[in-house]
């Protein structure tokens, strides 16, 4: 079931037509990152240049476009797919790897003296741009970031969302949008910061306790906000509030302005007033706005560690949550094993069947990103996505790979479950256990709090690599609260820079997913949500562990009991009875046997 | 046995000296480190101006002290004994936090705007200067680093040391310098450096197998070194090298220069030359000799990462000193189990035995540092040492934590080990018992080749944490070939920065030291050197694991054997019976029959 994407034919067109206008506009190499102007993880179709001129579609991913060169940098988790998406294109895969040089260095060393590099300022994180530069200054290189040379060339390109903003209310909604405002309004006063600009869309929904639709998956909507003690300035598309949620904001002091109005908006903040802003966070394009003695004072947005700390209201409807997508799974798992070898069932199927039991569940808004069913080979992509024009049968021997989740008013989850298909290998078995032991050595970690969280990676990896086993992704990402299911500013990946934001605090909710791939095989990853708590505090300091929040049976079909130590198994029977008494009010007939069956204690 | 120390007090009147001639000279504040124009851990008398001004005799501690204010910032391993030294001194202990502000911080804060800070730019690392000026300026603080006020109070103040400089040789030096000079030159010129600056002793001892005694323990000299492609210049003091050494040295095209003539040297180096230095390993005070148009380029001292990597035969070396050493303290653990109870033994007794057991031992040369013979509650002060004034005796019940190494011609060790004395309590069992998990469940570790260490202490503290227990210092450090019992680029700290340069590479030497402390009441401390083995390269990437190197055994009277783990107590059993089999050859009588005591299986 494989065949060519129709997209391919047309990229070395447009790459021809791109590269006209480079040469009109004096230009040596073009950088388009895969970025908005909200540096989003998922784009808006208006911001999808990146994979409109190179043809890759995977979510993360640099372009350079030289008179003579094409090359796309991804990591390791694209390598097979952009492998396939690139072939013919005459883009080049670059294999991005950590500590390796990137897109950057290769600008910094290719680009002729004196020469010229561009990229849209509008895309551009202030950060990147500031390094792009000093990468580029040594050489004599200049960086021009105010020209689209992709909107030049790109005739159909997509509009821009427009999508409703509707409320994220009571009881869901735990803090209400004036006690979040004046928390923000606090930290803004304690770092003598007169204003905030915020334009990363996860921290606006959660602030003003708004969500939208404008992108897949994350339920954010395009805006911008401009935050002082006096104002709160809400910059989002004329139609996508009504006249009552105007009112609603209104109440609370919140003005909302068109979303195009953001540069005057910026232009007007006068001089000498001080600015907090992120400028990884914020794109050089926006901060062109501003007066140049507006002073900055550069830090993490204050609302991205409040939103990343959920309170213990918050985590009631967030266990409810779990509760209700561990019953979704269960019935689908329970319909996957009476039907496998009955009727033709491939991923793409696996993908609906799943994706309807958990809109069965009660206060289901949509998926948490695109379903991963990827049975042998396909699962040695991390990142692997089934399509109509390629996917795979479920038949045979093997392992299926299923990683999903959901966005529900209470909460999101992000879950991922091996499934035996016919016999397994021996090494496939051993994959699972191994990865496995990874997991729940993590899980029953605990640390000091504040503890950069890229330093606790070791942990889950150490069993992993006992055996010279390691996996290019990094082994824990943050996870909103019914927001983006990848949020920071924890991070547990020894990729990582241990930055002191990246600390552990108590209500964080993190993935644990270690993993192992062997291309073209098969693909192993077993996930869980947990969620930082306060241990205790001993004379050593404050201590913190994690609470699994994630119930679902983890096939025991797939491992090899045996490789397990005593306190393994233990952990592993502990976690079964817990899913099984969690789970068994909220199923009946098949789903329900299915669910008692899986959680037999070893 | 405890009574003041005699230095406490002078400090007053030292300190009233150095305010009037800080108030003569216009200085707000004084800034001493601990340091040299070598950046050693270990100071001649005649740079410990720290330790003479302020009156605390740890190794390293930062002292500022200002018109109204004196204060001495340490870690967590110095609070006690700097809480004990400086009582009455006048002298505030600040106690310093990874992750908290420090001295310079301080300064940054304190220091009246348009105020002058000083510091003896001769003993100011370039990259600390750096920093200090940078954190200075927003309030228009100037930094001074062209006068030393130390020196003009300082009346007593020691010489510079003029021991012998000697060789390395073979068979115990097994690479020669002309072999060493040529790999140096050629990385400078990979990096395109005309030159490079050497100002650590440690780093000149190794590229040019010569050993010194200047300071205690390591076995270096005072010096430096300026090589080019063509020239190789050591500075070091007229007397310290024989003519005999001149002429082989000039035989490998060393030039022999005076000590003090290294300024008019750096001043002689062509302008636009490229000069390699580590800013961090060299002071500002020297690099003010340069011409404005030298060029720096930026790096780790080559020789850092050479001598980091022990070759094979080394590692020959490096094994038969091991046995040695754990002959000596087989020797010396039988006679103390034989003798306490018997005759008064204290802390001061132990170090001398302990000391005259390893002098016994072929191509013994000295300690590797002064022995912590720590009973209960000084061990709860990580770099305790005994004193004539200050010492227990070792009776009653408890704990005695003894660590200590020596130099060997052929290796240099590191070892720390618990002695249960009467009977000692569960409270203390459990924490020998977690410590002892913390070191073999790194000690089994294996992960991917060029990790960077820090991220490796996790595993050490994952069974630590787990109980609510943490340690303030480093998990592990770098340890060299007869040479610094401390040396870097790798350590296994979290505390530390996550840089390039700490990659784990084939060949290098660590400590593996988890320990526990309980202020007043008792300390535990376990310690093996390991090295970085190949384990091998799989479809993931190449391995490597841990070569435990000390043979010592780890008296399990200490232990809860129930709480460890199969796997645990399957190391301990193995590590002990290697222990048994590679000491018995060495031994006979009392030690021997202590040895097979000690290493029976649990």
């Amino acid at each position: 079931m494989n065949s060519q994407s129709p997209i391919l034919e047309t990229v070395p067109a447009r790459l021809a037509r791109v590269r006209e206008a480079m040469a009109r506009e004096g230009v040596d190499a073009l950088l388009v990152p895969s970025a908005d102007p909200h540096l989003s993880e998922y784009l808006p179709g208006f911001w999808q240049g990146r994979q409109w001129l190179s043809g890759f579609q995977g979510s993360v991913g640099t372009l350079v476009v030289a008179a003579d060169f094409a090359g796309l940098w991804a990591d390791s988790r694209y390598w097979e797919q952009a492998d396939k998406e690139l072939a013919g294109s005459g883009v080049e895969l670059m294999k991005l790897i950590p500590g390796q040089p990137g897109a950057l260095e290769w600008l910094g060393e290719h680009v002729r003296a004196g020469g010229v590099v561009a990229v849209d300022g509008a895309v551009m994180a202030a950060a990147s741009a500031r390094q792009l530069s000093e990468r580029l200054q040594p050489r004599g290189v200049s960086l021009r970031t105010d020209i689209d040379l992709l909107g030049q060339v790109w005739q159909d390109r997509p509009a821009l969302p427009s999508n409703p903003v509707y409320q994220h209310l009571p009881p869901y909604a735990t803090v209400n949008r004036a006690e979040k405002l004046a928390g923000l309004r606090q930290t803004m006063r304690e770092k003598g910061a007169d204003w905030h600009f915020i334009a990363t869309l996860d921290d606006i929904a959660w602030l003003f306790n708004l969500r939208g639709s404008d992108v897949s998956y994350n339920p954010v909507f395009v805006s911008f906000a401009l935050v002082s003690q006096s104002e709160a300035l809400l910059f989002v598309g004329r139609d996508k509030l009504d006249a009552h949620l105007r009112e609603v904001l209104a109440v609370d002091g919140i003005e909302v302005r068109d979303y195009t109005d953001v540069g005057a908006a910026l232009a007007s903040i006068a001089a000498g007033a001080r600015l907090l802003i992120d400028p990884a966070r914020v794109t050089c394009g926006l901060l062109d706005h501003l007066d140049d003695k507006v002073q900055w004072v550069e830090g993490l947005n204050p609302t991205t560690l409040s939103k990343s700390r959920k309170d213990e209201e918050d985590l009631v409807h967030i266990r409810q949550v779990m509760e209700q997508d561990g019953a979704a799974l269960c019935e689908f798992f329970a319909w996957l094993e009476a039907n496998l070898g009955q009727e033709p069932i491939s991923e793409l199927t696996i993908d609906e069947q799943l994706s309807a039991a958990r809109a069965r569940r009660p206060d289901f808004v949509s998926l948490s990103f695109s379903t991963i069913a990827a049975f042998n080979g396909n699962g040695a992509m991390p990142h692997y996505r089934a399509t109509e024009q390629s996917h795979a049968l479920i038949e045979g021997d093997g392992l299926l790979l299923i990683d999903s989740g959901g966005q529900y008013l209470g909460g999101t989850t992000d879950i991922t479950r091996m499934v035996p298909i016919g016999t397994p290998t021996l090494e496939q078995k051993q994959d699972c256990t191994r990865v496995l032991k990874g997991m729940i050595a993590l899980s029953r970690a605990a640390f000091p709090r504040g503890i950069l969280s890229p330093l606790l990676d070791a942990i889950a990896r150490a069993p992993i690599w006992a055996e010279q086993v390691d996996y290019g992704h990094g082994t824990g990402h943050g996870v909103g609260y019914f927001m983006n299911v990848h949020e920071g500013p924890q991070v547990i990946a020894y990729q990582a820079a241990t930055t002191p934001q990246t600390a552990m605090q108590a209500g964080m909710i993190s993935s644990i997913e270690p993993g192992t791939y062997r291309p073209g095989e098969w693909g192993v990853r077993i996930e869980n949500l947990v969620v930082n708590r306060e241990l205790g505090k001993s004379a050593f300091g404050d201590f913190l562990n994690f609470e699994t929040l994630t119930l679902c049976p983890i096939d025991t079909r797939c491992l090899l009991p045996e490789r397990l130590s005593a306190e393994e198994t233990t952990w592993l029977n502990d976690y079964h009875r817990t899913v099984r008494e969690r789970l068994s009010p909220l199923l009946k007939g098949e789903a329900l046997a299915w669910l008692e069956q899986r959680t037999v204690a070893l």
